[in-house]
């Protein structure tokens, strides 16, 4: 292991040489782009052993270990060089010495120094994520986090600079972990990928509509940590008992004696769309462009079945479902999330504690061996790799609960956000994308056929799709699919489509479709004013603008 | 009786006489007007013996039956003067025997003789209705719905004639019912009118957020048809038992020994704010601003206690709740509506048959003595002065089921519309409005406050409302209520207020707002494209603008 990590080092800082001596400046950010692009859309071979001896497999861990840290020694370089002051220096030690709000919050990147005590309540991924570094190098930690690998991000920590670290300490940190993603499984080569560290991915929208189920090897992936590798023999989920009550553990062979369920369910991600909210201003997050949504076929057993075998009733007083993933960051915080007990103990929400997707053990992105499947609700409560539930009365304590996935008022920065002032997003808002054609494409004269997708939280069916090819002065109603969905429980998409002729002489259309849902809600007209600075719950009318041959 | 009728028609003949001669052409038009501004803000004394003697109330009455015949007769004079060539003349017997598709329908309206038969179907009202009138005078049904005394129905009509009754047949029609209205009960004088026949009025903005919970005299009416007049002593209800079962006859003391529930719900119409889609092209429909919603204390025994009573259980197959109201027009057709069975099974979803509101009996317009509440559904399901509930395999086949209170794309007009393409309105959408200051007000300068309501259909809470003083550029979260509401049952409104700086120099002000609910829906940006031929749904951001003084 030690050898690998001396690999990873020197390759690392020979990628960087390389890389900083051709592009600057500025020298970060340029790597972080040349990184991406090596990388992004090229597969990576499972690894289950990474003592194995592939050596393009190998290869390709190298480079992946790079991502986090060519950024960061690319900087590393950069402002050492920079500095020609004689700022104060310190030891390793004087910097370790600080990691607590009495003494301050230091953290090194590269030769620099910051106190970041008063950032520590700012920082977007809460405190507790910040505190982990407190005293030593971020490096590790935004190898990991690779969302910090913007340009922005480090011009936020230069205000906090305070010193150096004296020469003898100030070397590049080594490698301390092995490369936390080296066990991530192989992936479909069609799926656009916003994020590698962790994996996220989309179908390209051509691919997204053409089955009403989707398949599962470009079902849109949502990773929050790397991708934990269970043995299905020995996994066990925890299910703790009310007070009083018995706790159970149950094996896989015991989540397959509950009567199984099956449901057609469309998940989405709350980011879903984000990258036109970022066109109208700068948000944080991953960039999905309309494929953050897909449908599968889930089976399991009921969660609200599993709840009563470990005595488990609803109650008058509020109550949440608590699940824990198996995925974990280097302090063994896991993911979490919660629901309302209420949903969860209501067979008709039709909760699932699912092991298969369209007929097949879940894939090891969506969560092998059992993810949690909340129908209508945003992704983000579909914890996957299931490893505990709980019941509590106050909602996850868990990051993604409270502190994002979440929606503000335009108004809000992230100086005034106060997380506490919003509901954690559970049922989303009425959703529906425009698939073909794509922005930008030259269509013929004559005719043209427009399909998309349409989908809304809660059950609450989609009930008509208006289309306009002139931006909205005038509309056609689309053709919904046949799919039946039964009242209150419309867990799942529906697909459409318009054919319309084109009127001659016209060089252009703007394509716009806006759904309707049940309880007649809509989609409002423009972005701006639903604008959040996390980038979430994006549901204006989708536009594409055509060319048209004449 | 005989009495009265004569002097009615005196009454009205001598009317109309002098209102012909003071305002023409057109006469008809400015008829209606001419009574509307006579009559819409006045209060009328109840009336619960026809025959009483009391002369200011007869007059009030004979003014009232003025106005569906009023309009009418100086429709009449108008045209039979207009008429200079010669046109087929027919009895009233050879119009007698015009009542099917097969021999034609026709009708009259004073001398004129129209073939409907191809407009039957396309009758805005349902084909049942107009068939009412087959074979004979039009006058005795638009007395009851006023909704007929507008121009482009004079002018629709006007397409279909085919000649004239014969000079002896055509003296105007004998008024043949008493005015159905006669019983109505007398209202507030603050009430702003929309129709008195049937009595549509609606609070005014300044007094509709004053209080969380609207007084009885001022919440807003939505009547159909004329208020009957019940006495509590005799009143049944009849519960259909399901086949084999028992039905029930309950009394209002069999009502009260059910469990008593209460639940505050704020009622809203799907009309409300339907004068702001006019302002984009014309609609069919009651003229309501923002005040077509209010919020009360209902109580009464719940729906599914006493669906249960009568041995009816939630079933797997499509069931709905089919309502009759006690109101009914001069065939004995009972407004109905319905509502699906596993709402109304639902204990959580709270639905009632409320005898109280806010403390006292529910008042005559309201219902008295029993009307079903159903919580965040639209009002017209809400029906008033029970008489039956029956358990259907489909919805009920009551024209304000079917034929109304449905949404359609702004494509969709009287020609194209097909009513068994969109689902009936249940839930409603997300819904905010201002109602201060007073759009065209002028405000001091300094500071403006802002005040309104959100509600939301389906229990869905809101949790925030945005106002902006410039159109939508920039946003202020506004402060809400402290009221709690219990999770999925937020079933009342939320009063909001913001209290903001005018910026200096500033010479007016575009105030909107918008509201989102839990499911963090939004309301759509503009009118236009959520319009609808029956102005429904109207939802978009409500704007005001306002003056401010330097």
């Amino acid at each position: 292991m030690l050898l690998l990590h001396r690999a990873v080092v020197s390759a690392l800082r020979q990628a960087c040489r390389s890389l900083s001596s051709r592009f600057r400046p500025p020298p970060s950010r340029l790597c972080i782009q040349a990184c991406s692009t090596n990388e992004s859309f090229q597969p990576q071979r499972p690894s289950l052993n990474f003592s194995g001896d592939n050596s393009s497999t190998r290869g390709w861990r190298i480079m992946g270990a790079l991502l986090g840290f060519g950024t960061a020694l690319a900087y590393h370089d950069h402002r050492c060089r920079a500095s020609q002051e004689s700022p104060p220096l310190y030891t390793k030690e004087e910097v370790y010495s600080h990691r607590s709000p009495e003494t301050g919050i230091w953290v090194t990147l590269g030769c620099e120094v910051f106190d970041v005590t008063e950032f520590v309540e700012l920082h977007p991924g809460g405190p507790s994520k910040l505190m982990l570094a407190a005293g030593g190098p971020l490096e590790p930690f935004w190898a990991l986090y690779a969302i910090h690998n913007q340009p922005h991000v480090y011009e936020l920590l230069a205000q906090y600079k305070i010193g150096e670290l004296k020469p003898e300490d100030s070397a590049p940190p080594t490698l301390e972990t092995s490369d936390p993603y080296a066990h991530d499984p192989m992936r479909h080569p069609a799926l656009k990928v916003n994020s590698q560290r962790p994996f996220n991915a989309e179908p390209p929208p051509e691919l997204l509509t053409e089955n009403y189920i989707t398949p599962n090897p470009i079902f849109f992936t949502r990773n929050h940590l790397p991708v934990p590798n269970l043995d299905p023999d020995t996994y066990r989920l925890h299910i703790v008992g009310p007070p009083g009550g018995q706790s159970l553990s149950l094996s896989l062979c015991d989540l397959y004696m509950f009567p199984k369920h099956e449901v057609t369910v469309t998940l989405q991600c709350a980011g879903n769309r984000r990258s036109e909210m970022t066109q109208v201003k700068e948000v944080r997050g991953l960039e999905w462009r309309t494929g953050a949504i897909s449908t599968a076929r889930w089976a399991g057993a009921r969660l609200c079945d599993v709840l009563a075998q470990a005595g488990h009733q609803l109650s008058e007083k509020e109550a949440h479902v608590c699940f824990e993933g198996l995925d974990s960051d280097p302090t063994g915080t896991a993911y979490g999330a919660s629901i309302p007990l209420a949903r969860a103990m209501d067979p008709e929400a039709e909760v699932l504690l699912a092991y298969e997707m369209n007929g097949q053990p879940l894939p090891r992105d969506h969560g092998f061996p059992v993810r949690v499947v909340v129908p209508g609700v945003v992704g983000a409560r579909h914890v996957k790799w299931l490893g505990r539930v709980s019941v509590e009365p106050e909602e996850s304590y868990s990051h993604w609960q409270r502190r994002d996935y979440k929606g503000f008022s335009p108004s809000v920065d992230w100086d005034t956000v106060d997380f506490d002032s919003a509901p954690s997003i559970q049922e989303l808002p009425i959703q529906s994308a425009i698939t073909e054609p794509r922005d930008g494409e030259t269509i013929e004269s004559g005719e043209v056929i427009v399909k998309g997708y349409a989908w809304s939280g809660g059950g609450r069916a989609v009930i008509r799709v208006d289309v306009s090819l002139d931006g909205g002065l005038t509309w056609h109603a689309a053709d919904l699919d046949a799919e039946k969905q039964p009242p209150r429980k419309a867990w799942a998409w529906r697909l459409w489509q318009l054919q319309a002729s084109v009127p001659a002489g016209q060089k252009e259309l703007n394509i716009v479709c806006k759904a309707v849902d049940d309880s007649y809600n809509v989609q409002p007209d423009t972005v701006a004013p639903i604008w959040n600075l996390r980038g979430v719950l994006s549901n204006a009318w989708h536009r594409v603008h055509v060319h048209v041959t004449s």
